[in-house]
């Protein structure tokens, strides 16, 4: 693989222009206002409603909320690499952007066809970035070691099966999974673990220096983290029935959480090895608890419930992070760069076992007619509540088995070289894809480092292979 | 006070552990959800009221607003420390997702129990959050000077006292406290302070060269202070009575703050020698405008008048870190580390009076039946308005009695040995607490220091004692 | 122009008092609150409504999107420039402070005056921040070249003109703009773009080197760049009409902005020499998109129509960034520091252009009652949609005459010595009118670098010239 292979200069115009082409074209074929967008159509029904009436005033706020965790908590999530932090936000707003548009069209194509007519609006917008959050999640499993290319060859085929797996739980199988611990966690994990696996680079620590965290680094990283763990009880809540299912969802969200975060510190300090606190699992195994109460966080879990689930989620996640992705890297060659195993698999699993059970246990007893919101076919008699729990449980194998068989495929894939990956040892490095410029300072300090007689062998390639931009200015200030 | 001390190895994991078993066995035997978050009651009455009648509709985006102040907002005005950011956020975060946990109980006992059982929804959630910002005011005064164990014990003992305060003058006195400049600014800042006068450390200053900022930290504390600026409306308003209530206190807090940042500026640039602005000027006193209109900000207090209240405000802030700060220092032995008195004690005292006036003047002319909401008590002719404002002076003093004394019973308890202070020589650290990475571009930097023949006595322990991490990457570079 | 006459000791405090107590004076001499956020009026109309069809619920949220736009958006996108964080933040800050309030009455004077009143709401607030927004456009293109005492001049002037500009559009003129792609956009575009080019400095380039970016300033920006991304769609529709127009404009501008996203990446990595992305295009010219659909987006636009104004929108961005700028910048002595032309002006305009041919092509078939909302005046029989059209043509000539004579008034004003602008050398550094402070390893690094002996002609004037502060520490830690 040579360096020249990973000039974009072509590549990501080309994929970009024809992908957004594409999107355009389809859009302009497929897509149309729905009822509540269309100034005709709601007009029409407004002896029945009042514009206050809007699905906007009871959805958008839970959407922008969804939105800030796509594009900023995933986003700087990922920046606690010391020289990827533009890569991390940057290729995340890219694929993020180019997902939303393309999941309209897979999960309007597969949900909502009115008359051969794709009809969107708020809801379509908060599940398209709930698909877009499952790609972000594989991203993670690839990160730093991924061209913008492969990442958005990667993004069109995962939201394609996002999609059919949603359709599938949802639809086919009747299942309940409202913050998709199963749709999003589950399937985001597994897919970008396997891609992961299949992109196996034996040589990877040619680059380690640079697959660590800096202190500035790490702080930006924590704003991803605090925006996810604050705006997860919306994300959890967005699609839900509206009145108590909504307001429920989200109570539980927010204590399954707040415990989650206590069981993350009891245990990042319990198992490090001079007590201290590790910054990888405060960034992300305190988010765990939102993803396990993905699936029941609509059901009557109870404050009670979703703290266990929370505190279990916890624990896992940092257990996760100190014994088995170092198992995972060394026996089974996954290189998961942000763990994306600890924080979304094992707690999606978790979630989606926690929700067959709670939905195996629903009475009528407890939910009275509630229980219509909730779980309609059990409401209506049409199946017992124990066979909801089978559903759920069917479920969680569906979306394992896509999502291990896709991103073995999608995998495959993305090895093709004519995709721009990055070199072995110039990985978890911006400057391969962007301009990257330094201090005269900065400059300064690698000549003095270069120059000093001590013995120093240094390997960081990125921090001394200036691009042109960096090189000239140093030429500008020093040579003269 | 040795090293080993500070070692949280199992300290901190069995406080986390044993807190959150007792929260989650309290939530399972005492917290129940209230008709609007539980399925069964919300579809009992749903005759009376549709899905969007829930209260979630029009509390939610205030508590999320909220939610953002107090995570983003307390955890990064903290960052502004050189080397105590991790601590900042991080502990902030933790104190925060035990603290309203408690609090949940804590106010459910004093204001929520129906049959024995504490009700939740978003307007517990909210005041849960509220209850949450007055342990982090405290959390600033002693920031950087404390281990987070401590800081749990601090939290534990302070949201019961909060609590007892809150019902004493919302329930007992019939006082008003929207916004809380009493509740929560007054009490959480006396509070922090006498903890911190008990805390007194004689040999802080061998620290003092980190208890200061540098660029990036000032800019990452700038983003705690503008989300709490911009989100001030909606904390004020969030537990106000719905329709014009909510409306006009975010509106008066709005121009209040608007009008604090022009004061500010310029008392700044008054104040510095020679005419520059200071960042910690900036960072807090432009949001003293908030903090004093958090009483009268629900009342009919005008645009006009926030606006005075916010520039005086302002004006006492800056005036209060210039020459009020290093008096508490040197005479009373209070090292406020991040000037709570003058961002939240000082304004919040003058909230607390521009309430009690504002109260006193209340007539039906000027409120029309909107009295019922604000003054109750004064609307059904049961107490005269300047009756409403004796109660509110008499919170003021009570909160101030209650923070005093509770401060001091507290710092006591706090002074216990075991919970792992730092010593005074590294203070304002974060690689006591917290695995600290460098760049190996750093680490050359130190070595090259150490050699240099410039006989410099760099006082930055801190950056020196290299964490075990840092010290193994430095061999794996250097020493081959 | 000497350093002293830089020190803003007496003139900022000045100012900023003056222009607080004039507000103060106004505001309680024209503005009350307006019968939605009056406690008697409100309560008055009680039998005819809800406490929750106060129109708080179905603003605030958008106005606090839209406020975090103002403060963190414009804020942090402009901290880019390695040395000017502090003022790209902080006097944002403090000019949006002074400008919303200043705009309450200027808006209110031509639009909501009752009665010798000005009426003030949620809605006012919104737009009071729109005003602001253009104000902060206009000193992007000053930025780093101006004292703040300079800006609140600015300030004061360009929210009158914009309140002129806006009344004779939207009221005499009767054009649609809910967005503002021509009175936010073009005019604050316009507008600074004038005034930089009267303040133009031949001798610049002594501070060139601070006007770029590093590393870390870069991701500081990506904050500010996301988070109006986010947010655009509440930007463009918050002041629509309730129901499917407020809808629709969210989800046409979420579609613009996502096209954009694409076309912006595929621009810059074609048109950079060696492929790679340039963060100056990401980090700008993925908002033209929005800019874009200011204007039409709230008609009947479609999200087809949507995506192709937007795709266009990054594609004219990218490319007058990188060709248009350096023409500006050598032919007309256009020193326009973050390229407003090619994020506001140049997308502003395409706006415009858009919402005429949009308006021109409105018809009763697609728009069916909801006609009325969007084009009353057609709705109503006055006028036919082509001549809609016209009328927004000629709003967007109006909107450049008004910017560009308004702007070169100003630009003379502000060209008067008292105001305190920076000396050529000194532009773009924070340390001018902040108190910086650097940590000890850096001051010990600025002294090996001025003792290597390397020639190293370092024109980085800033980093040499430690403020008093800075120096202090340097003798407390070396010279002992």
């Amino acid at each position: 693989m040579t360096d020249a292979a990973t000039n974009m200069r072509l590549k990501l115009p080309l994929i970009c222009i024809i992908l957004e082409v594409i999107l355009i074209i389809l859009f302009g074929t497929l897509v149309q206002y729905n009822y509540e967008t269309d100034a005709r159509l709601w007009h029409e029904h407004k002896t029945n409603h009042s514009d206050y009436d809007n699905d906007f005033y009871y959805r958008y706020p839970s959407f922008q909320d969804v939105h800030v965790m796509i594009f900023i908590g995933f986003g700087f999530l990922m920046t606690f690499l010391q020289r990827y932090g533009f890569s991390s936000v940057g290729f995340n707003f890219l694929i993020a952007a180019f997902a939303l548009q393309w999941a309209t069209l897979m999960q309007g194509f597969f949900h909502g066809m009115h008359h051969g007519k794709i009809h969107i609006g708020v809801e379509s917008m908060i599940n398209a970035d709930f698909c877009t959050g499952s790609v972000l999640i594989s991203f993670g499993a690839v990160l730093g070691k991924t061209s913008p290319v492969q990442l958005l060859v990667m993004a069109l085929f995962e939201v394609t099966l996002f999609a059919v797996n949603e359709f599938i739980l949802l639809s086919a199988l009747g299942a309940r999974d409202a913050g998709g611990s199963m749709t999003i966690h589950t399937f985001g994990a597994y897919f970008g673990l396997v891609v992961a696996r299949v992109l196996y680079r034996p040589n990877l620590d040619k680059s380690k220096h640079r697959n660590s965290s800096v202190y500035h680094s790490d702080l930006f990283a924590m704003i991803g983290t605090i925006y996810l763990w604050m705006f997860w009880p919306s994300f959890n809540s967005a699609i839900t029935a509206h009145g108590d299912d909504q307001h429920r969802t989200a109570m539980n969200t927010y204590y399954s959480l707040a415990a989650c975060t206590l069981s993350t510190y009891a245990l990042s300090a319990l198992t490090a090895h001079d007590g201290k606190l590790d910054m990888v699992h405060i960034q992300n195994a305190a988010l765990a608890g939102g993803v396990a109460a993905g699936t029941a966080g609509e059901m009557m879990l109870t404050p009670f419930g979703s703290m266990i689930v929370g505190f279990l989620a916890g624990i896992i996640s940092v257990l996760g992070f100190k014994y088995l992705s170092p198992i995972l890297e060394e026996k089974l060659k996954i290189q998961d760069t942000c763990g994306v195993h600890n924080l979304h698999g094992m707690p999606g699993i978790l979630g989606a076992i926690v929700g067959a059970v709670t939905a195996a246990l629903a009475t009528r007893d407890v939910y009275g007619d509630g229980l219509e919101d909730v779980f309609p076919d059990v409401a209506k008699g049409e199946i017992e509540a124990s066979f909801q729990g089978v559903r759920q449980a069917i479920s969680l194998a569906v979306t394992l088995g896509i999502a291990l068989l896709g991103g073995l495929i999608v995998g495959f894939i993305l090895k093709l070289p004519i995709f721009g990956a990055p070199p072995d040892t110039i990985c978890f490095e911006d400057s391969i894809y962007w301009e990257v410029s330094f201090t005269p300072l900065f400059i300064v300090l690698v000549i003095l480092h270069m120059k000093t007689t001590l013995r120093y062998k240094c390997g960081c390639v990125g921090a001394l292979k200036m691009p042109y931009k960096a090189q000239y200015k140093y030429q500008r200030y020093s040579v003269k």
